[in-house]
Parts: C-alpha cells; sequence; structure tokens
C-alpha cells in the first residue's frame, strides 16, 4: 500500500520501510521545540525524573516569544528557568530577548528546519513546518521533556486528508484566506488527528509565507500536521535559510486519502471568521457593517515580511480609523529589520498604527492589545475561542493581514476593495 | 519681599500680587493631565459626587501610556472607562494607541505646556515642564477629579533651593548626570515640598532634552516642581511645538531661597545610583564590575531623541553583551519615527537590541521587561526601588543613556570611554 508523505517521513524516521495509519511507532527526532511557557514545565519535568542529559545540544529549540519582554514577574522566572538550562546543556539555539522572535516564524528563517525533518514542539502551532516539506507537530511539556532526553517520540501514524489547490487567488486572498476556507469547510475538527496534505498546480501561485500560513493553522481543523510538496520555492528558500541537508519525500501515487477536496483558489474571497470559533467563516460582503476596536498583523500566522508587505501596501498614505487601535507585530527581529529597511515600519507609524517589538503578544491574551468586554478586534492570529485575547466578553475576527489593515482604516471589517484597491 | 519664578507663577494664577512661601493659595489652571492609571480614579471620583461636567474640554489631557497597548484586562478596562469619559466630555487631548506616547513626553512634543503655565497632573513625574519654565506638579487623583471639575487646585507655595549651573559637561555626561549628582548631594527627601530652581551660565549648555530630564526628577529629591529661566533655546522649542502663547516669569533679585548650590558641570562624571534609592549615587571608576542582565533606555526621564542619538551613538557598529537583555524604547510615536528615520532604531536592532512601541512598561514594573529575582538592571528610568522593576529581590541601578547603552554592550555597569569611545 502507498504511503502519504507525512507517512513516509514518519517510517524514515522509525527505521521502517512500510508504515500505515494508525500503527504506533517510535521516531527519531530532528529537532524538539519549546517556548517559554511550556519549557519550564518541560524542565521540572525532566528534574521530577532526575533526567540530567538532554540528546542533542543542537537540535533543541528554546525560543522566548510568548511573553517577553517579560511582562511579569512570572514570566521573567520562566525566562529565567529556560535561560539557566541553556546554559548548562550549552543548548545552541536558544533565542532571547534580542535575538528572538515568534518560534514560528523564527525557526524556518534560522534555517532549523528543512524538508524531511521530524520535529515536535511544545506549542500546537508547531505543525507550521510542513510548509517546508517536514513533518512537525505539536505536543504537551512532558512529550517535549521525553523528546530532550531521549531524541524520540511516539506517534500514531496518522491517515490523511488531501487538498488539491487548483487555479490561482485574486491579489488580496492568500494563505489566510484558504486556510480559514478550509477550516470553513471541513470544521475544527474536521482533519482531527489527519495529516492535511497539499498538491496541485494550484501550490505554485502560493508564496512560501503563503504556505507557512496555510500549514500552521492546520491544527485549527484538528490537523496532526500539515504539508507542501517540496517545489523549487521551497528548495531556494532552504538554500537561503539553511546550510542543513534537506530531504525530499512525496507521496505515493497510491496513496490513501480518508477525503480528496479540490479548491479553485481563484475563487476564493477575503475570509473572516467570526466568534468563537475558526470555523465561523464568511466572505466579505455577505455580512451587515461590524466596527471594531481594534486590529491586530502579527503572530506566527501571519507576522511574515509578506504579511507586512501586504499591510503596507494597503495602509499605505491612510490613516487608522479614530477609535482603533491598530497594533503590528513584525515575528521576528529580522523581519522587523527587513520591514522597516523597506519604509513598511514607518508607513505603519505614518498611518497612526503602533509597531511591537516581535512576540506572540495579543494571540494569546498574553499582553500588548488585551480586550476589554464588549470590544472587538479584526486579527491576523489563528484562534478566536472565548476569551482569546481578553474578556470572555470580548470578540476577536480572524482574517488575512489585507483586511486586518484594510479594517483598520475604514473601521469595520473591510476588504481592500473598500478603499479602492 | 521677592518671589521666586515658581511663586511667581503660582501668585499670577491666584491672581495675587505677591505670594510667599507656606500660604495656602487658589489657583487657576492651564492643564490637568491623567494617565491610564490615574485617570480611571479620578473619573470615579467624580462620578461619587455627581460631578458630570468638566471645567475645560481643551485643558484636560489624557494620556493613555502605563500599561498600552493594554497589557491585560484589567489596564483595557481602565483605558475603556477613560476612552468613554473622553469620548462622553469631547476632550482633546485624548491620548490612545496610534497618537500616544510617554505623557511627559508627550504634552510638551505636542504643544500643550508652555512657560508660564500652571499644571497639575496625577503622575508623581509631572514636574517635567518646568524645563520649559512652566510651574507643574504631581497630585493625587482626587486632586486631578477637583481640577477636572473646577480647573482650580489649592497650593502650599513652596520655598525653594536654588541650583546655580556653571560650565559644560563633558561629552558623554548630561542631563541624568547632572539631577542624579544633585539627588546624590542633597538625598531623596532634600528638596522637600521645595521648588528646586535652576539657574546660571551653564544652562545654555543644556539641551531641552537634558533639561527635561533633571525636571522630570525634582521629585526624586522630594521637590514640589523643577523650573528652569526661559532662554531663547526653550522659546524656539516652544515655537516649534505650540501655538500657545507663552509667559515668561524671572526670579526676583531678592527672592528668597533656603540653600544655593552651585554645581560646576564641567567636574561632573556619569553617575549611577545604586540599589535602592535614587540618592545612592557614585561615579562610574569607583567601583568594582557589576554584571548586568537587562539594560533599559526610555521613559519620561529618558525616552527622549536626544537620548535615542546618544544610546545609538554609542552602541553603533557594537554587538549587545550575550546573556544581556536591551530594551529601547522611545517615549513618543514622533520619536520612535524620527529615530526610525535617522537609523537609530536600526542601529539598536542590527546590535541585538529589542525596540518597543512607546510605554512606561518596565519603568513600574509595568510589563515590557519586568525583572525575576536576582537579576539586575542598569536602567534610564526614575526610580530604583525595590521591587519597583519586578521581584523584590531584583536590582535597578539608574543611569543616562549614554551608560546604559555602554552597559548593554559590555555587560557590565560601564560609561563609553570602556569602549574607546
Amino acid at each position: 500500500m502507498g504511503m502519504t508523505m507525512t507517512q513516509k517521513i514518519l517510517a524514515a524516521h522509525a527505521g521502517l520501510s512500510q508504515v500505515k495509519a494508525g500503527q504506533l511507532i517510535e521516531a527519531e527526532l530532528d529537532l524538539v521545540l519549546g517556548n517559554d511557557i511550556t519549557s519550564p514545565v518541560a524542565i521540572k519535568e525532566m528534574e521530577k525524573f532526575n533526567k540530567e542529559t538532554i540528546f542533542h545540544k543542537d537540535k533543541i529549540a528554546l525560543v522566548m516569544d510568548h511573553f517577553i519582554p517579560n511582562k511579569d514577574i512570572k514570566s521573567a522566572e520562566n525566562c529565567k528557568c529556560c535561560r539557566d538550562f541553556a546554559g548548562r546543556h550549552e543548548i545552541t539555539n536558544y533565542f532571547d530577548v534580542g535575538q528572538m522572535g515568534i518560534e514560528h516564524a523564527l525557526l524556518p528563517e534560522k534555517g532549523l528546519v528543512v524538508a524531511g525533518d521530524a520535529v515536535i514542539g511544545a506549542d500546537s502551532h508547531t505543525c507550521t513546518y510542513g510548509a517546508l516539506g517536514a513533518f512537525s507537530t505539536g505536543v504537551g511539556s512532558t512529550d517535549m521533556a521525553a523528546g530532550m532526553v531521549t531524541g524520540k517520540a511516539w506517534f500514531k501514524v496518522p491517515s490523511a486528508i488531501k487538498f488539491e489547490l487548483i487555479g490561482k487567488p485574486s491579489q488580496w486572498v492568500g494563505g489566510k484566506d484558504v486556510i480559514l476556507h478550509i477550516i470553513g469547510m471541513i470544521g475544527v475538527d474536521g482533519a482531527l488527528y489527519k495529516s492535511m496534505e497539499f498538491s496541485g498546480e494550484g501550490i505554485r501561485n502560493l508564496s512560501m509565507d503563503d504556505r507557512f500560513t496555510i500549514c500552521n493553522m492546520a491544527i485549527e481543523a484538528g490537523g496532526k500536521n500539515g504539508i507542501f510538496p517540496v517545489d523549487d520555492l521551497a528548495v531556494q528558500y532552504m538554500k537561503d535559510h539553511s546550510k542543513r541537508e534537506y530531504k525530499i519525500y512525496e507521496a505515493d501515487q497510491d496513496a490513501e486519502y480518508e477525503a480528496v477536496y479540490t479548491i479553485d483558489l481563484s475563487t476564493l474571497e477575503p475570509t473572516v471568521s467570526f466568534p468563537h470559533l475558526p470555523e465561523n467563516t464568511r466572505t466579505i460582503g455577505t455580512f451587515e457593517e461590524i466596527p471594531v476596536d481594534q486590529a491586530v498583523i502579527g503572530s506566527c500566522t501571519n507576522g511574515r515580511l509578506d504579511d507586512m508587505r501586504i499591510a503596507a501596501a494597503v495602509m499605505k498614505g491612510r490613516k487608522v480609523a479614530k477609535n482603533v487601535r491598530c497594533i503590528v507585530i513584525p515575528a521576528t527581529q529580522e523581519i522587523y529589520l527587513q520591514s522597516m529597511k523597506e519604509g513598511l515600519l514607518e508607513i505603519f507609524i505614518e498611518a497612526g498604527a503602533v509597531v511591537s517589538t516581535p512576540t506572540c503578544g495579543p494571540c494569546l491574551g498574553g499582553y500588548m492589545g488585551i480586550l476589554a468586554a464588549g470590544e472587538r478586534c479584526i486579527s491576523t492570529t489563528n484562534r478566536n475561542f472565548v476569551g482569546r485575547m481578553g474578556h470572555v466578553d470580548s470578540e476577536v475576527y480572524l482574517s488575512s493581514p489585507a483586511v486586518a489593515a484594510a479594517s483598520a482604516i475604514t473601521g469595520h471589517i473591510s476588504a481592500p476593495a473598500e478603499l479602492g484597491l
């Protein structure tokens, strides 16, 4: 029986020639990731079991990103715990204030993940790296602890759903609209514990940043992972960012999929997830005017350079609406610097937005834009659960950077078309 | 009997030809200021007394700066309270995310304070505006409430201490070193409820930003206010920033001072306040190596354009030391933008610092760089009390931006001279 792309990577990392959906395997890991919230829990688990050694000092990445620069004493203590641990074990890839960025934007940028890798991370959006043709998935902190000690993890081999992408999206439609459309179609448990495997000629019309966004939100459909085939664009990205050797896996012709969906990208419209689930999608034009109090452009989903460029193109020469707070958060120091050099940050500031240092911040209700009761935010982040960005009586609407930027200008949820773009 | 500069301003605002130290007066106010922490308390006081009107919609400034973009639900609710109040009363000078900055940097920049004004603010560092030849002082939230309703405030006319400044400071010595030196000399209660009146030919060697820094920390010597004579530089500043008419008051020749100190600026050295009081000053070179975990460059004391330029001059082409987190916080959107245009922010990022959106943040242990137990920070802020920036077992050392920037590079408290500058 043929294997999917994900299954092939897992088989190779388990030292098996063949695996099938549902099989339990133990796989070698190329990278174990944790952040400032989850790593301290994992570190304490290691201590609990008197495990004092790590499997490989170059294959663990600890990224301080959720609450830094430290938002309070607790987060300061958490970062200190990670910093001390990284120092004690001489962990190469420890990222703190100044070198840091949001983990899922940072790791590909630093070349720490390449095609063919198997990666676990104690963060649900670890599935992002599927854009590079890697298997990557989120785990709990205890699995992270075991991974740091043994360099291995147990998996149940996932079955798969195939998304055949065709056509070319129109100007202001991007990766976020694609994944929101899919989640709207299959629901937040539509891919539960399954691989979401993307294929089709439409892929060539998606930038790497589009693909990162799409894989990033695989978990929001319940997916174990999302994964893209490795084309020339992905190879070029790896050459530009990494010195590591990559390995390209392709799905077998006779791989088994539980479902196959064909999505014509040219038919997609700017899409918004209404409260309080990512699956509550509607396209702009199909709902009444919804005023917003805040617009957030950033996160591991949409804080990359393409996202900054798109938001700046929409906001250039325009002003953020009175009574709207617009918060732009480049996902890494590198993206921040490049955005500055290209004049994008100047556009944001001139428009009346603020630009934050890289952080997950408001996405998970951490800081940098928390909502009061009754407030409403349009956000390029990945979750709009009840209370996700603050008060339980606040609302988060998910969208692309194009829509979030346009909404910041008009003061209500809008596509760039409303600005004549 | 002659009057001091402060006494003359107070007399004019009380409609009196003469006042003397210790006299109780009621003065008309040109501006009443509050921030996102203190204004909600004042607003609730107004409600408690069923006061529904304000004295003047153009003479109240509400500046959201301490915990914004909102750091948590409580701060979100506080900002919402201010925003709603400002909307209800059509308050002209309401500053929220995007137009904002740290209050004491923002108000002069926006031209809201000019020479001869009497200003109260529900924030202890309201004394900053003395740099422009205004009387300004910090009050509690209930006084702010009364001020918003009546446009008046009661004062006990302060006595004064005169600081005669002579000479020219050397390259890396600035306003912060001057005021730390003074506080070290007279102590944190050395000017309790007194005016700190600056004079002398040395003033011409201090930039406006130096003077703002000096007046800003008058309160750290217990001063009621700090005040500078209005020279050509101050007049030019007001012409550049304000459309309001200013009025220059000069101290009488026979004004009474409780003490007169002469300070030769040319003899000052880079000065640091050791934990846990601003008066614990020492000059660099007189103490052993003190490693730091964090360097903060910003705040209402030292987040102005001159401060950014000085820090950038020190950090240009250099790298922040491993294990040091360097956080740069331009005090207003305007300063942020100008710093970006001048390439200063690029220097900071390339050096490995992070640049925050304007906020008081870490200064008062709010967010954006809170310290864990045992951590040590060199900071351009104004207070180093126990637990001020986080854990009670952390330490804050106060310094100029030159020293904070140099320390970020070396990893221990240093003057720029240590870098060959």
